[in-house]
């Protein structure tokens, strides 16, 4: 294989999350096949992503615009403040559109293993946004993990005051999942939680 | 999720080959979270991969050169030829360094399926080269599949002169392969070329 641009491109993006040097190889393959319809807009777009997108400076979601599109959003509640670990959890929530209060995105999880302190997350912010007397609930929405249940901990510790209610999602049966492939815990937690049917 | 280059960003990652939308979101977020390192220098090698790669008017390989540096390469055999169907093809076999000849990409496979016929491949030129007197080994390095062999036969078809050798790669048990979970016919295949034992 001669050396050049195409094999840095291709080190370039087997180093991307999920592609190895075969998916790589494949793909920059496919993009030279397709110069004009998808490597040079490609091109274009990451300049132009890596621009114009930025972190907003309230709850941490990458918009165009800080604040982001849904903190300026005046038909959305100022009084829910949704707790996530990643912007993918965010975007995942906006999907169901069953959601219309405000977010705010950690950036991650407590995790002794990977050393994520405190401090590591966009902790600060959050304890001062729950101190606003709008704020009345804020839910945790946060993975059913030990790093996940242990952030929420820490957090509720953190933002306790008279009037702001704390949630988290329910745990139980995910729609569509068998009994007979769910583990346990799921199924005595679904067991406990049971409601009256309608 | 708001709309914006990074939504365009996602939309094009997502139809890149062995990408979906879940994935594309991964590639996106974690470029936004090294633009420095990863997202303006992938958009670079993209613009100058598409602008300096070009296919070589000989063999159908991509390179910088135009013949390509393998056409180019004194120190490889001009006698022998190697019909690959993909450039990956190509790549694959000049990662094992057994080969020291020189390549023709047929750029696909015949296929009534897809309708890719004769005129679709890098066929003719082909021909032309086998008629080269100094020409003595044409290897065809095609699948061991119906399109493969049928692609195999037509072009053993049509090069045909006194002289010119026409060879395939041998069919056996892959290095490092078990036995007990071989199709039938790579073992009776392997069995029916038994080689004496060193």
């Amino acid at each position: 294989m001669q050396d050049g641009p195409l094999q840095h491109l291709i080190k370039t993006l087997s180093g991307l999350p999920g592609l190895g040097n075969r998916s790589a190889r494949r793909i920059a393959l496919h993009m030279l096949a397709h110069k004009n319809q998808t490597m040079l807009p490609l091109a274009d777009l990451l300049k132009r992503t890596a621009e114009e997108i930025r972190t907003c400076s309230v709850c941490g979601n990458l918009d165009m615009h800080d604040p982001c599109a849904i903190c300026q959003d005046v038909k959305r509640s100022e009084s829910q403040i949704c707790v996530v670990a990643q912007i993918s959890d965010l975007w995942a929530i906006e999907r169901t559109s069953a959601y219309k209060g405000r977010y705010h995105v950690l950036g991650g999880l407590l995790s002794a293993l990977d050393g994520i302190g405190p401090d590591q997350l966009n902790l600060s912010s959050l304890i001062r946004r729950a101190t606003n007397p709008d704020v009345s609930e804020i839910i945790l929405a946060l993975s059913a993990t030990v790093d996940g249940q242990s952030t929420a901990h820490m957090i509720a510790d953190h933002i306790n005051r008279p009037g702001l209610e704390v949630t988290h999602l329910a745990h139980g049966v995910p729609v569509g999942g068998e009994l007979d492939y769910l583990d346990d815990g799921t199924i005595t937690t679904a067991l406990r939680s049971r409601k009256a049917s309608a």
